[in-house]
């Protein structure tokens, strides 16, 4: 069977003279303290410190880029384990679900789930065999051991990572319980949530009527009218920042604003709420409330996150029996320009706002995102995502973006994962990539040594804390 | 005069190591067979075996990449001997009209044709020295002499090209003469035809009237009616599949699905058969009998292949003089994520449906095609096509397609030609692209280097064989 | 204090080999003269051989690639020295202007304007320390000092500068007088006009009124009717044609075309000046326009670029405070295929006519731009721009249109620049690019290197004088 090993040089460029660079600028951030200022782990692991149970619940399941790829060669979800629409789990013993993937796992040659999943084998769990047909009960054997052992609880795994700072993300309705059981504990970890009021912005959110009664109930405010619904946002904004959030994130498919009139919001709002807004007013009512929710950053400092042009759940029969977020969303052709521009209008030339723009649409890097970002004050460029957090996809991120909008327009990484122990993996990743590609630039004579190895210290560690409004440790 | 030589590092990557990964993978699979499920070669030439006559009459007035580029250059049509519409051939000398291509070879500096050409000129005629105007008359004497010998009918360069199988593509209104000939031969070669019923199914094809009469004829049903019009297309799928054919062949300008009631489809169909369809319900028509043709798919088992984005016929007054496939096609934005949803939404979920998607929009690749096709069981990424079949375009192929769909969601080469004697040089392109993609993930520790030796054998002929539904050898 | 040192192999790739081939190509064009058919210096500065004043007069306040960056990260322009609406200087002091900017240089890491300027400073001024707060007072002082010299004035730089040609743009309602001044004065250096009738043609411009009167003023036709209109066009062609101009320009938001009849021309022109013409009017008529500039280029000879997909003054603030050209234009996605076809219908096919497409949206190189060009005579690939005349962004423009469009559908480099000391800098860049470009082709043995040899010198000088009608020298 092939040994498992992770290649000190690994994703380094191959040409011996780039490569030497890149190691050295390497050098200087491989033990930086990981900061995720963006990301979907679960906070109540960290609340609890309860163990994971066993590989297939832990790495398997959840992970909607592993089951995706099964699911698109033919393999069922029920035999890997993934719980169905309203939680209930299949039938499938976790141990036969973990064969099944180890069979399969030939099919993610050359994807990031194999570059994670290996760094995730090997320097979590210590194993040094390839995984396949043949090893996967001993994998499952490893992780299941380790799991039980107190050295893989959250916490410690935390502690080990040496994680500065892990944002979690939660909606509007949330109580942030597992955030107040966090601080009430006494742990140290710097766990923080995030603003995400998609559910009770998003009248065609299926969630929408539950979490505006959440959303008014928690917020005191009387969400039936457009100035107690601001009012709720605005109180629930300050209890998300009294759990250490610093900034909001919103996913609409599309990135459209608007700028009405006071009476044009209260009509709109009043169909909205009334449950007669039709799918134009929707839009419009999205629009608009972004314009808000960047108002109000202004005036309480949140960073703005906007992550656009996800066809959610597109596979209509899988999301019937399975629910969201079972790698059916599909990227759309997003535009920036004109859908940016009523905000822009607005709070544009604002050096004080920070709102961080996403793209699933590439082509908008060179065409539409370096060039706002490189002109606007309050725009910033978040990281490659999701389908382009890759090594080819951050590459084409630096390539397409840093002539038009430098690298100080952008804001370092985002794991944006729910996939806990792939955050070092991930971390990584990014880290080597950044380093191949200023050694790159050295080698091409495009850059000097010096200021790549500023750059490196920047891109990990620098212009995360400045975009997230993080302290800078002294 | 310079040499010609095929230098045996050629595609390969520059970087020494790279290079050696990329030759010793090379070297799995460059004597490998040929497997052409996708072309438009004339099966004619293996019916009857009969010479070609010249150079010009083979290599140069029937490929539209040779003449698009000469004609944007400023020379005629006339002046290469390129048929006019109807057929009429110019009054051009074939040997003149050669020396006029061969006084324009450099214009070809850095594409494929080059490439291809010169692996022709060098490997099939055995040719040494570089085409220009002072070469041009020793080409055409040395090709010329070359083809009146048996060993270069077209059989015998069949098998001298060691192609396992040669599928060709013929219309819904095709009697399939020369594929029955082939087969009463006794010639041992696998020509294999397709089945591409777009002139049946689109009221705008110049042909529809046409080619309906015949299909009438050649299925015995009444394609009046829209049960009948759906029974001559079972009827001649199953003559097609009689002839080798595993797959089917679709090319409108959007690949715009429909999932119509029955009774819609009567209506539609009463239409489009009346010749009352406007423009929207023509694109209906199309949109609603791909997804027709999935649900045949499904039942008998061929490979549907969607080859959509080409605005055909671009220059009017060429397409008046010469007719259609003369280099004046031009791609246009391509929207496949809602146009598939309503097919997607009756057959995504079955894996033993086989669609493989082609796009001439390479902005799709990360953006659509890749999150479809890996996700969606029923979906296969087609390679490289058209335009795009080149180094350059291969190299985007992979690198903007593994990393979300993986390579076994992906079908091995095609090429797609009607220029018969090229089409080994082709596949040797994209082998060596590929071993060269390969290398570099290896050398970049992305890949071990068994998993890419594995893997350049499944790009070679293991993924295309389980793509069309073909024989494995034992 | 870092030394500024540009490298000799800046630019070329890192790969030992390929970088030895990259330098043998590039010492064939190194000392080649500057061809700059098009750009936007000032003909006044050759008019009058002025000296200028200052570094920041010179080289900052007009720079809006550098402002833009500044402005990004909250730098106001009043800082910089940038002129506000209607050309009021700020109080700003130009040195202090000056050592914001240099506060602010590492901005422009890992950018075009780091390696334009980078080159400025060494090559034209002979710095040799790198530029930040602590250096300066030094820059300032130094250029300051050189500028005062006879051997900085306009006239003794172009002819340091090596420039062959230089082409300056001006608008339909310009009278010349400095390009009159110059060949009045007796001075050797060719510098040409170019046609640019937008604010004459777009009846959105702001300024279409005022340069209507001085348009008509300026030919003496009766520009009230349509065929005073067009006479006047063709008369400011020949005025523009006596001051060397071989090339009209035209940017739009879209390359829209439109084929009308007289009559249709006439009402719209009448709405048109009339002031009536609502916003689809004014594009339909600057899509008219643009088959009127194309029909009077087939009769003229001059060639005709088109500039479109540039979403102009997107700030409103800045626009209000500040004008035009501060950085806040940005690009869109733009459609050809469809836009062009009614002038292609009509002019197409002509290989007399010569019209060169520029594109702010790289998706369409390979999608559109190249198929067009490799196919219609009268169509050529202007080089990438703006945004993209970047070392990555002309990597991307060879590596996606040589495959379909050939180098030979190319028309060598464009600075397009006001930044008249950096014209040799940009041309250097496109240089090594190129070289780099073939290099690699040669390296993989895709194209041998007496053809690189041949194309470097063809894409450095030859394609420049055939597509801008330049005379080519003994």
């Amino acid at each position: 069977m092939p040994r498992l090993v992770l290649h000190p040089d690994r994703l380094f460029p191959a040409d011996p003279d780039t490569r030497a660079i890149a190691r050295a600028l390497y050098a200087l951030v491989a033990q930086a303290p990981i900061i995720s200022p963006h990301g979907h782990t679960d906070p109540e692991w960290f609340a609890s410190d309860a163990p994971w149970e066993n590989a297939t619940q832990l790495l398997l399941a959840p992970d909607h880029y592993l089951f995706r790829m099964l699911y698109s060669q033919g393999v069922s979800l029920d035999a890997l384990g993934v719980p169905r629409q309203g939680g209930a789990l299949p039938a499938t013993d976790p141990r036969a679900a973990w064969r099944t993937f180890a069979a399969h796992w030939h099919l993610f040659r050359g994807t990031p789930s194999a570059m994670w999943l290996n760094h995730v084998f090997a320097e979590v769990f210590g194993i040094d065999q390839t995984l396949d047909e043949t090893s996967a009960d001993h994998y499952y054997d490893v992780i299941g051991a380790a799991l039980a052992s107190p050295a893989f609880r959250p916490r410690a795994l935390f502690d080990r990572f040496n994680i500065e700072l892990l944002a979690t993300t939660e909606g509007a309705a949330d109580d942030l319980a597992h955030h107040q059981a966090i601080r009430a504990s006494g742990w140290r970890g710097n766990v923080v949530t995030t603003y995400r009021p998609d559910s009770v912005i998003d009248p065609e959110h299926d969630a929408f009527a539950r979490d505006m009664v959440r959303f008014a109930a928690l917020s005191g405010e009387d969400v039936t009218t457009w100035a107690g619904y601001l009012a709720a946002h605005r109180r629930r904004r300050a209890d998300f920042r009294a759990m250490g959030a610093t900034a909001t994130d919103h996913g609409f498919l599309t990135p459209r604003t608007a700028n009405l009139s006071r009476a044009e919001c209260e009509a709109l709002f009043a169909k909205v709420i009334g449950g007669k807004a039709d799918a134009a007013e929707a839009e419009l009512f999205r629009a608009q409330m972004l314009t808000e929710m960047a108002r109000m950053s202004l005036d309480d400092g949140m960073t703005m996150q906007i992550h656009p042009g996800a066809t959610r759940n597109h596979n209509a029969q899988l999301f019937a029996s399975h629910g969201r977020d079972k790698g059916a969303d599909i990227p759309r052709a997003t535009e920036y320009v004109e859908a940016l521009r009523p905000m822009l209008d607005l709070f544009g030339n604002e050096p004080a706002l920070k709102i961080i723009l996403f793209t699933l649409d590439e082509t908008t890097y060179t065409r539409e995102l370096a060039p706002l970002a490189g002109h606007y004050p309050c725009l910033k460029l978040g990281p490659a995502w999701w389908f382009h957090d890759s090594p080819e996809g951050m590459r084409r991120f630096r390539e397409m973006t840093t002539e038009t909008a430098g690298f100080y327009n952008t804001v370092g990484f985002n794991d944006d994962t729910r996939a806990f122990l792939s955050i070092p993996a991930r971390h990584d990743v990014a880290r080597r990539i950044d380093c191949g590609f200023l050694a790159r630039l050295v080698a091409e004579h495009r850059l000097a040594d010096w200021e790549a190895a500023d750059l490196i210290v920047e891109l990990t560690t620098g212009l995360v804390r400045r975009a997230y409004g993080l302290p800078v440790p002294a």
